[in-house]
């Protein structure tokens, strides 16, 4: 049986992808504060120096793994079979209640407080913000030469951001549920 | 001239108070890492000995001052005119953007991962919460008897916390303002 080496630059890969895993898990559960680049590399099971080879710098790395994770929950929203609207909503907003929003919220609490980090996240915020609502305008259906159409879907995002803050300390699924169908009533009276 | 000199009890509640404002505006700019009681007493012009009479432990100042600022901002908005609808969303959205927001968040942030913190914050968020959402219902003259309003005044409050939020980094009030307009003329269509 042939033994398959994977070349050079796929693992280089699969080892900045693994950080870049580390990297969110370790912020969500940690915060900021304790997140620092020896304590990723050690979960991703990577030296100190090859995480340092990928991510100069503690920045580098946080703001990587945020984009990475985003990224990835943007391909598989997009990836979704074509649904009914409350569940397009429903994929939507969980998408603010998992580790990623975790991981970002800590990032952005963290940005808010120190210099090195605020530009990026900030830029970087609205790059993942505008692809988001470009998601949910097509996955919703919406039509936003329609006035109002664009600020709805705008506020319904605000809205999921909202719920994932009010998840943060304890389980509001149940409530959630109850809003997000309630909202999703209000959603198809504007969309048609 | 007589001189009028405050009672003991007086000058107690004006240390307590200005130990408050000062924990609040502390959290805001620095966070919670950067907030601690000697900071915060020499803000306020106290010594640290009798920051601590009033608060023996960090966890004690901090969560007394968030539900200082949220109560002083409830009977705020509870003494507001009666007014449209639309200036009443506008003031409910406006709690969100302010220093006690930011204050609030680093808060909940921070009790997200540490467990001392985490009950009594928990506890702290689930009471402001429920105020909120009466003095909210109170001011939109909303009849919660009816199916659905007491999810949409619920979603009304997770999109200003979610435009909170979004207000963290940039100053997102032409953005705000948009979002609060179209959703005022949604909610006017399911309370009547």
């Amino acid at each position: 049986m042939a033994v398959v080496t994977a070349p050079k630059q796929d693992r280089s890969r699969a080892t900045r992808q693994r950080l870049l895993q580390a990297a969110v898990a370790c912020l969500a559960e940690r915060g900021w504060a304790g997140s620092t680049v020896s304590v990723v590399a050690e979960r991703a099971g990577v030296s100190r120096g090859a995480a340092q080879h990928h991510f100069p710098t503690r920045e580098d790395l946080f703001t990587a793994a945020v984009e990475y994770v985003a990224e990835e929950r943007s391909s598989a929203l997009r990836a979704l079979p074509v649904q009914n609207r409350a569940a397009v909503l429903e994929a939507l907003v969980d998408l603010y209640t998992g580790p990623l929003f975790r991981a970002a919220l800590h990032l952005w609490v963290a940005a808010s407080n120190e210099e090195q980090l605020r530009a990026r996240v900030t830029e970087l915020e609205a790059r993942v913000g505008r692809e988001t609502h470009r998601i949910a305008v097509e996955l919703l259906g919406a039509d936003e030469s329609e006035p109002g159409v664009r600020e709805t879907v705008q506020g319904l995002l605000d809205m999921a951001r909202g719920l994932g803050l009010a998840n943060l300390l304890t389980d509001d699924a149940a409530r959630r549920k109850r809003v997000v169908a309630q909202w999703g009533r209000l959603l198809h009276e504007v969309l048609g």
